[in-house]
This record gives C-alpha cells, sequence and structure tokens, in this order.
C-alpha cells in the first residue's frame, strides 16, 4: 500500500476554501467549496437508498450530462436537503447557480453535496454567504476545506499521494467525511477526490467504481445507510500526464484506491464514540462476495459491537453474526483468529480461539490481553472456497448513544 | 385481541417445575422442565441462522421423525451449547436421556433447549442435578418454569388464555424468554407453548408456523439473530376438544396468534435496557412482505434507536431506514405519523410529520411531548399497494452497551 500523506500540499489546477457561512454556531467552519481552473472529467458514486437527497438527485443527472466539463464542487452542512422534495431541488439548483455566478461559469458545471439533519429546508441566505465568503478564500487550505464539511466528525480527514510515472507526475488528493451512519454502500458520507491526471470519462469511472468498491463499501460504523452518500472525483489534467495504458491505468487505479482506503479507515477512527479500531479479514469464503458478505453482517452487528467495547472475546457473536449473513457458511469448516493490531500476514493471525465447530483451548487471559488493544484484527477462515474481504469496523459504545440520543436538540 | 391472562393456572395434563441446578449464582432458577402425562402432537419453528445450536439440531430431528408422541422440554441456562461441536450433540442427547430416565420415558420423546454463552460446553453434572430437581417439583408452578429459563430478562414473561367453544373450553399457555439478541427471525427466544386441545399434527404447524409470522417474527430489540431460537408447541388433548372444522381451527389459531402476540411483546418491552415501547405500522407498501421488510429496518436501525431514546421526533432517519430496506419506496408518496400509545385505530393516526416528500409543518413541541411518552406509534403510509405489517421494537440506550459490553464477565 502507497504511503499516503495525511495533508494536501498542492493539486495542479484546484483551489479550495473552508469558511464560516452562520450554519455552524460559534463560527465553525461549515462550507466548503472546491475548484478548478479548467475542464474536469468527473465521476461519482451515489448512495443507493431509495430516498436520495436533492444534492444527489441533482449531481447524479449532471455528472451523468456534463461528464467531461465539471469546474466546481460546493459542500454545506447543518441540512441534509433529503426529504425535502420539489422545494429541496429548487435549493440544490439555487445553490449551483450562485457558485456558477461567483465563478463566472454555467450552473450545469457545479456540482453539490449537502449534510446534516433530514428534512430541513436549506437556509439559503446562509448558503449564499458561504459561497462568496468561499469564493473570496480560494487557495491551497485543503484543511478548512476538509474540515467545513464535517458534522460529527472530530477531526478533518484528508490525505494526498503523488504518483512518479516515466512522463513525469501526478497528483491524487481527497477529503472525506463520515462519523455516523457509516454503513456498507456508503452511508452519510461524503468525499471529493481531485487529481491533476488527464483521465478519460470511462476510465475515471472504472477506477472511481472499482476504488469505492474496496474502500468506503468495506467499512461499518453503525450499520446504517445514509440518503446523501457521495464519493465525487475530478481530474483536471493540468500535471500534463495521462494514464492511458492498461499499465498506467493500473497504476492510477491502485493509487487511487489507496487513498479511498486510508480515507475510508479514517472514517472509521472518528467513528462516533469509537474507541476501538477492528479490522474483519473473512478468507477462504464461497466467494469474495460472500466474504464481503460475512465481514459487513459481523461488522454491522450491535451485540459484537458492544463485546468490542467491553474489550471481550465473545467470538460466538462473531460466528453467530457469520451465520445469519445470507451466505453459504459451515461452523464446523470456521476458524477463528484474534490478533492485536492491524493488517496481519498471514502467518501472523494470532490467537486461535475457534476451530472445526468447536472453541481451541485458548487461554481467556490470553485473548481477554489482545481485546484490551485500541487496534484488533479477527482472522475468520471459512474454510469453503477462495473469497476473501476484509472489512473496518469499530466498536459500539455509550458516547454513540449520547451523540445520536441528542443529535437534533 | 384476546384478553391475556399474564399468568398460567393449570393446563390439564400437563406439569412444569423451575429450579436451581446450580448453573446461576445465588440460587437464582435455572433449569426449567415441562411435561405432559401423555404424548403430545408437537410443531417446532427453529433459527434460520446456519450456525444451529445443538438442542436445535436435536430438536429439528425429533419434532420432524416424532410429531405425534412428544413427552417433555428441558431447558437450561447459562451455556447455549453453540458451537461446541459434536461434543455439543452428545451433551444434548445426554440432556434428553437424563429426562427420559427420570420420567420413564423414551430419550426420543424429550426435547431440549439451551440458552446463554455461545461456545461452552453444558456442564452435565448440573444439568443432571437440574433433571432430578425438576422431576421432583413437577406441578403447577409455571412462573418458577418460566424464570428458570432467563437470562438478561429481568422478570418472567409467561401468559394463558381460555377458548369456550361448542363442546366445551381448552386452554392456551405459554412462555418465553429473551431480552437481547431479538430480531426479525427470533434470534435468542426460547418459548414453549402448550395446549390441552388435540391438535392434528399439520394443524399445529400451521398454527404455529402463522402465528410465529405474526409475532415473534415481528419483534426487534438489537437486529442480531442467534442459533438458539426456539418456539415449541405440545397439544396433548387432555381437554377433550379437538378443533377440526375450518372455523374451530380458525379461532384456535387467532388465539394462538394473540398469545404469542403478547409474548413477543413482552419480549420487547422487557429488551436489554429499553426504555421505550414503539409500534411501527407501515401501511400500503407494494406488499405484505415489503411492509415487513421496511418495518424491519427501521427497527433494526441503530441510528432510529438512538433518537427514540433520546425521545428525539428524527423522522428523517425513519425515512431513510424505509429507503434502505430493500424493497419499493418512494418518499413522494409517503407520509409519517407519530401518536402516543399502541394499536391505534387508522382515524387516530396522530400528528402528521412527513407527507408528499416533505415534512409538514408540524410544531417541534408537539412532536417532542409526544416522543417523551413510553409508548410510542409511528404510522408509515407508503402510498403505494396494499400491503401492511405491525413490528414492535424499542429504544437502544445506555444500558444496553452496559449490558452487552459486560455479558461474560
Amino acid at each position: 500500500m502507497s504511503k499516503i500523506n495525511p495533508s494536501i500540499d498542492s493539486v495542479a489546477g484546484f483551489r479550495a476554501a473552508g469558511v464560516h457561512a452562520g450554519l455552524k454556531k460559534e463560527g465553525a467552519l461549515d462550507f466548503s467549496l472546491v475548484v478548478s481552473d479548467v475542464d474536469c472529467v468527473a465521476a461519482g458514486v451515489f448512495t443507493r437508498n431509495k430516498v436520495k437527497a436533492a444534492p444527489v438527485l441533482l449531481d447524479m443527472e449532471r455528472v451523468a450530462s456534463n461528464p467531461e466539463s465539471i469546474r466546481a464542487v460546493a459542500t454545506n452542512t447543518i441540512s441534509a436537503n433529503a426529504c425535502t422534495g420539489s422545494i429541496g431541488l429548487e435549493n440544490a439548483r439555487a445553490t449551483s447557480d450562485m457558485v456558477a455566478d461567483a465563478l463566472d461559469i454555467s450552473a450545469e458545471q457545479v456540482l453539490v453535496m449537502s449534510t446534516g439533519v433530514i428534512g430541513t429546508h436549506l437556509p439559503m441566505e446562509k448558503i449564499a454567504r458561504g459561497v462568496e465568503l468561499s469564493r473570496s478564500n480560494l487557495g491551497d487550505d485543503w484543511r478548512a476545506a476538509a474540515a467545513a464539511i464535517m458534522t460529527t466528525d472530530t477531526r478533518p480527514k484528508l490525505g494526498s499521494l503523488r504518483v512518479e510515472t516515466d512522463e513525469g507526475s501526478y497528483t491524487l488528493a481527497g477529503m472525506v467525511k463520515g462519523a455516523g451512519m457509516i454503513a456498507p454502500n456508503m452511508a452519510t458520507m461524503l468525499s471529493v477526490i481531485v487529481t491533476d491526471a488527464a483521465l478519460s470519462t470511462s476510465a475515471a469511472n472504472d477506477a472511481l467504481r472499482s476504488a469505492t468498491q474496496e474502500s468506503f463499501n468495506r467499512i461499518v460504523v453503525d450499520g446504517d445507510t445514509s440518503t446523501n452518500d457521495t464519493v465525487l472525483m475530478l481530474a483536471n489534467g493540468e500535471s500534463g500526464v495521462a494514464p492511458a495504458s492498461d499499465q498506467e491505468l493500473a497504476a492510477f487505479r491502485a493509487a487511487l484506491t489507496d487513498l479511498c482506503r486510508y480515507l475510508a479507515q479514517e472514517v472509521v477512527r472518528d467513528g462516533e464514540g469509537v474507541t476501538k479500531f477492528v479490522t474483519l479479514d473473512v478468507v477462504n469464503a464461497e466467494s469474495e462476495a460472500a466474504a464481503e458478505r460475512i465481514g459487513q453482517t459481523i461488522g454491522a452487528s450491535v451485540l459484537t459491537k458492544s463485546a468490542f467495547y467491553g474489550s471481550d472475546a465473545n467470538w460466538g457473536r462473531i460466528v453467530a453474526a457469520a451465520g445469519r449473513a445470507g451466505t453459504a457458511f459451515e461452523p464446523d469448516s470456521t476458524s477463528l483468529w484474534v490478533a492485536a493490531g492491524e493488517s496481519l500476514a498471514e502467518h501472523q493471525r494470532g490467537l486461535e480461539i475457534f476451530s472445526g465447530g468447536m472453541p481451541t483451548d485458548y487461554q481467556e487471559d490470553d485473548a481477554a490481553e489482545i481485546m484490551a488493544e485500541p487496534s484488533i484484527t479477527f482472522t475468520l477462515d471459512c474454510g469453503m472456497g477462495g473469497g476473501c474481504a476484509t472489512i473496518w469496523t469499530c466498536d459500539i459504545s455509550h458516547d454513540y448513544i449520547s451523540i445520536n440520543g441528542d443529535y437534533r436538540s
């Protein structure tokens, strides 16, 4: 995996800003703008929820109809502009109109994202202030832009990497917000990824879809999926490097996947009330899809997540969750290991606690010692086929309940 | 709905006992036995989890091979005897052998149930003590029998009703344990239902399946399903009444459904850390299955349950959960009401908070007043077809996390 820089210095032809538009209280950054000086090839991955927020509907349409001349992405917090009907769509359009006016481009070149409470209308005067302020603050302060899309996140999440090629180098950079409502298939997660590489529309789409599948779609915070999930990628070509051969495109996809994985894992680490980062390596399932489904079911189990929180090696809950995943599963052919840390090689699976349908004779003290660590990896070997998937998840704590019991008040 | 008696006086030909076998600490009842003086027609509904506990595997086999001469059901706590491989099956068989010896019947006539921690072997000496003690305590103390199957339950849950017919009357009675891990398709829930009516095997099966579908399969505590779920029904015919005509069988099914609903709702009310009882009436969905799926997805949403706990009328989370249920759903045709209390008639849906894809102009104070009640009903009108289903669920509280973070220690 490439080494990701946990910040963004600059990306040729892109500028960003994060400002306080008065949406949040006490001067907190709450409105973000990312702009390219030239037209971008754009790709998007959107929520599969039947209830799609107005900005999602607008962006889906624009990315489809206008994939080669996108110029800007504006994001507001506080209101998700979801479940807001025709008024919501009007407000999303009006936001993009204001951005287009401010930048002297067409509204069709603007994408918008919203995050916050469902069912509240956008406060358009504050949005107007956000557009105006962010336009006049455009520059290289990507940390401010990343901070300005946060909701219950405790820290801005951003990263970048540089890819060297024979023709020169290009940069991939991205920011993300998450925290709660993060599940398979993205949940309330917004991410903007920019690159100064030059890509065709189909290459951009293929790369984003494949990277999302192996990153954002493999994290679970609370199992809920949201109305607003969006991952957007803009490629403006300003580096002068155009990955086009199979090998160059594979390198681009690999770098993008690494960046998305880094951002996805940052979302889990900063999940609401999270005290433990848990890696679930599901191996030898019937298929990759089955492995993913098993990992996601374990990761979404509240009972399992409560045990993680209590540092309890309650492996029975893990095996039981696997058994209800709706895929082929045979406990008698299954083994389970637990180890401290992340991303272990196969020969370091750690302490075997379940094998051949029965608990091993492991010592509870050894398991408890591992479970007390802030990072834990479980390896579930299903003994059925060659399907593997890694899911990143976390515990559920008292703080999660407090945060989500009080969110709107 | 029939009036359910929250206790069991006596059921002709049945005796029960709940004793302290030393499985739990400090004298708590922990082993239960239900016995019929004569052979019973038996029906069972079992977990759909691929990981089935040893007692589930044994009972499935015996109910199928021997459905007309079951005599006893023995239940132990502390160990679920799940994920215990061949040793677990031997121990389940050994338990039934001991019960058969004590009652002078065949082991094939004995069913067994287990609840507790997954992956621990049955402590057979204590089980033997439980069998011996319960045999010598058989009588009409059904409350003790119901107390002796409890795990994190805070109270025994049992009920009965008497059905009058032209040929005389018969009794239906049942006990249940639940508390955590309760989800669509039953979860860690054990229930024994007995009746002195005479039934054919097919009538018993049909009635139990249909009653379970509209009761135990429509409650959600935490969305997890377990390895041990079992609902057993024994019919011994000792009342001399044999429902056989369509009308008589319909009356039996209706009474059984009422009893199962009562027991199922008791499970929700006594769920781990529960502070609110929530009824989700999903109406006019594409089909009954779609309505059920939507209700179950809402009921299992941790985010929605956290809002219930916080008395927050965060209806956006309800609509968003409906949108990810994997069924047809159209927010613009959907309306949502909230009211205090349970089981409202259609004309009493209460406060409309969402309509035609947008929030109504309801007052937040009015919604907050309703949400502060211990019982709340949401009516979600999907505006699509004629499919309706009612799901009973609850909030998720700090106590849930504490209970399940510490369970094994």
